[in-house]
């Protein structure tokens, strides 16, 4: 944690920022280890370039904070009180900073102007790129505990190809999956799980319901876990019976394109150059037209985080990036198929986290 | 839905503002049928006095924004694209407003400056009281949808006791009540669901896990489902085995307090006075430092909306309403009890929505 802060204050000196006050659950917990969801109520962080570092929570979080093993200066607060006053005094106390860093996408207007008020006369600019790149590369501790995710991210896939037969449904998938997890004491997912079957598998935005699975449907899986505050990512998709002809078309092509990414990752490479091999497989397979997004985006603390691997992204490869890599091709009317991984790039190229076997399964 | 549209127009009218954008997901869905999760992408709904309705979406949601029956404009736009360009042309076209209301506690900062920007010269007001008002009466249709989301936080209750048993831990009970809600076509809970055992259900803030139940714990169980786009929300405690003395007087205690709650609720009375015969109750029985909270939220779409049943609410109580009443006492080192029914009121009081049987339920 000591050394993320001194990398703070540091960042802060570059960017030429004379303090940051943090908001989103993630950067509080990255900076601080305090993992909590406050709802209404307001969890902040501040820093500054002398070193001051203090937590506002409400009353009812001080043992989390203590538990956290926060070690600076901590303002507490009932619902009775105005957490912004207290902060205004402490930050009078150690001195208003000339300017400010927020995050923009994750602050509300209400406390925009709460703080805009609070420091009159501060300068507030965006301090997002900044907090952003600061998580971007991951260190050994951050890799194990992503690596245990992914793994729990496996099991969850295991635990879904015992449950798919004809006459289950996407939903009864689902709460196999869910079930099997808590039972290894996974509270939270990373998003919602997502199993789609036959045509449904090649809507964006499908939503899962109760309709029995047919004999020749795609089954498409996406789901990831939080483990200790950090997220895995993972889609498989399999046949029900037989596969077709097309079938095992599209699923060869989109494997290829997957293991030609990830084969393809050298640090030092442009990010958005990693889009481009597999997108080729895909093209050239005639499938262009069917795969309408990124290749992958970044995995941490956050389920979507930097770097995007759009292929407009001009910044280069480095180690200790942990992203996805997830080609699909979705025919309307027939169907969709994505596999998705974790990497993790080392000096020699990207390590996968998820490791379930990607040979096309027809169960 | 159209008559949603016209009381919003009114009450642009009432209250002297030209228009409105609506960017959260809970009145995107109130004012326009639409239930979607856009995530970074936006999603928003523009009104103006003057009767002009568009929704703007990501391409991808097109189809569902047709299902939802939306009969107003549609402005649709790629990754590529600037929805706000988009959004301002058209906003233009119809004609620029002098003032605009927005949702500051949904909008972050980085949308507001984007607006401020693309409507230069409009004044911008804080719409959200005023939106949030006009959710705050439901209609016979929301009554309906409300007990059948009730009905299933009565299952789900049903469900946890037939698994509560020594050696269960808490995890176990949640993964046995969202199982068997997915297997009734339940996707989404309306919150994380809580269950807590033995001195952690005296924790405001406590996390489930893995330990196992004891025999003579309370076990708190908080959940509720998302049905349709609407929330329920219950609470029972029970204890595993034998309950003392002192579990059986706080159960009592606690009973007694949301049972003259519900009975107190008479349409006209001061909302905050809710509150104050509960509080009585549970303050004569001597635990007044135990119950810390107010004695309910009001339940809809969200599950924290208006009305608040703080103390400090002066508004009245009108039919149609429908919120959380949810008195506890939680002592430190022995363990807490809460109750909690969805209740609405017609002209005859309060009927409750939850029904599961609140008598103590030693297993």
């Amino acid at each position: 944690m000591e050394g993320r802060l001194n990398q703070l204050v540091q960042s802060l000196k570059e960017n030429s920022v004379d303090s940051v006050f943090i908001t989103s659950k993630e950067n509080v917990f990255y900076f601080t280890n305090l993992y909590a969801e406050a709802h209404e109520r307001l969890i902040g962080a501040y820093f500054d370039q002398k070193g001051n570092q203090v937590l506002i929570v409400p009353a009812l979080e001080k043992e989390d904070v203590k538990n956290a093993g926060w070690k600076g200066d901590t303002i507490t607060y009932f619902d009775h009180e105005d957490p912004w006053e207290k902060l205004q005094s402490y930050i009078k106390d150690v001195g208003q900073p000339e300017s400010l860093a927020i995050e923009k996408e994750n602050l509300n207007v209400v406390r925009f102007e709460a703080i805009s008020k609070l420091l009159h006369g501060t300068t507030i600019v965006d301090g997002q790129l900044m907090l952003n790149q600061l998580r971007l590369i991951k260190d050994q501790k951050e890799m194990g505990t992503l690596k245990e995710a992914a793994q729990f991210a496996d099991f969850a896939i295991e635990t879904a190809l015992k449950h798919i037969q004809e006459g289950q449904t996407e939903l009864g998938i689902i709460a196999e999956i869910e079930y099997a997890l808590k039972k290894e004491g996974i509270r939270n997912m990373s998003f919602d799980t997502t199993v789609l079957a036959g045509k449904k598998s090649a809507a964006p935005h499908g939503t899962p319901d109760l309709t029995p699975i047919q004999k020749g449907d795609f089954v498409l899986m996406d789901l990831g876990v939080v483990h200790q505050g950090y997220c895995s990512d993972i889609t498989r998709t399999v046949v029900l019976g037989e596969a077709s002809q097309q079938q095992k078309e599209i699923y060869h092509t989109v494997l290829e394109a997957e293991q030609k990414a990830i084969n393809t990752c050298e640090v030092g490479m442009r990010l958005g150059d990693i889009d481009q091999i597999p997108r080729k497989v895909i093209e050239d397979a005639g499938y262009g037209e069917y795969f309408p997004h990124r290749i992958g985006h970044g995995l941490g603390i956050d389920v979507h985080e930097f770097p995007s691997l759009a292929s407009n992204n001009e910044d280069l490869l480095q180690e200790g990036m942990c992203f996805t890599i997830e080609p699909g091709i979705y025919v309307p009317e027939i169907g969709g198929v994505r596999i998705e991984d974790d990497v993790f790039i080392t000096a020699d190229g990207a390590t996968t986290l998820t490791e379930f076997m990607k040979e096309l399964i027809e169960l």
